[in-house]
């Protein structure tokens, strides 16, 4: 019985893991469609979600089993409660993918960003996608340190969301509103999944130093 | 010891109806200072996000000393977990109508939102600060009822997100980039708000009828 119960604690983190691989996914074919214009993967990315959706649930269903039938004290516990929480991290992550995927779709044949404007948004989904890939590394060996550097790839995020800012409300933003208003909320759906892989990465540190962070890294 | 127990999970409800009650005001603020143009206000809002962000450390202490020293079985478990759950919902709403401040604060002493666009986000804003008041008193009365009818404000919350976007992209905008990036953003913040509130009433109803509703609101 016990020898099951740390089986599926095992499974619980295989689950995490391989959701946070298909989030990546999402995050890499989301940009895709948007950088090329292409409908078929922004469909893709979209109906995709449901298996993100259907793994949550999974993860919730089983932690909360062995909450219940377990008792968990002290490590095990926290890692549930954190199982919970990452998981939650991890469908929001899918469903911005999804937001980045339906810009793309309103906008075709038409690319939703303009020539100008592609080295930012694209370094921003690279951050974004390569921040999600370390993490679940993060998740899967433990890894602190990795996950205290995960903050500095923010900062980049946070740096490229600026200079999106002052190109469009420069006098020489020639392209009107609307691929201004897209490009705020690329900007806005990526910067929020970097935030979630910090606050993924900052769980970990908590399962595995006790330390809690406090706040959510987006304020 | 078991009646200090029943004490500390009642004290966890009342935390989460404080928390929102505190939502609300926040909500209240946030509007009141875009809309006026008032950076005082909006750096109350601002300051004030840190009593949110304790509160919900302390709940997430309760609820997890709970969960560790009680072991509570079924409803007592749900009720714990769907805590953990709501604490960060509140959170999340206490920091978007911080960004809601923050659009206000960058454009003292013009206002953000330009006259004709007054109307719509106005109505917004009273559409999300009903939701999170109404919230309140669904998580006290534990009222699935109210909970469920609760869809039905998101759902004019969508309507009003799609006829900003409608008048920032007709051909008598006349206002330029920078009112539109900022009423986009400010569109998504208070529909957030809504969505986390409509999450925070499908908890009751999960609490109280052990159905789960699958995913976030917003997708």
């Amino acid at each position: 019985m016990r020898d099951a119960y740390f089986d599926q604690l095992d499974t619980i983190v295989d689950d995490l893991v391989t959701m946070t691989h298909e989030v990546q996914e999402a995050v890499s074919l989301a940009t895709q469609a948007l950088l090329t214009a292409d409908a078929e993967i922004a469909e893709k990315v979209i109906s995709d979600d449901a298996a993100i959706d259907e793994a949550r649930e999974r993860v919730e269903a089983k932690s909360f089993e062995l909450l219940a039938l377990q008792q968990p004290v002290a490590s095990d516990l926290r890692m549930l409660v954190a199982a919970l929480r990452m998981v939650a991290d991890l469908e929001r992550m899918g469903d911005l993918s999804v937001h980045v995927a339906k810009v793309a779709r309103l906008r075709v044949p038409q690319a939703a960003v303009p020539q100008e404007m592609v080295p930012t948004i694209e370094r921003m989904a690279q951050v974004a996608e390569k921040m999600v890939g370390t993490v679940a590394g993060i998740i899967a060996d433990r890894d602190v340190d990795g996950a205290r550097k995960l903050e500095e790839d923010d900062e980049e995020m946070d740096q490229l969301r600026r200079s999106s800012f002052r190109l469009m409300l420069s006098d020489s933003w020639s392209h009107g509103v609307e691929p201004a208003v897209d490009i705020a909320l690329l900007g806005r759906y990526y910067e929020r999944i970097a935030d979630h892989a910090v606050s993924l990465a900052r769980r970990v540190v908590y399962l595995v130093t006790g330390e809690t962070v406090t706040a959510t890294p987006d304020v």
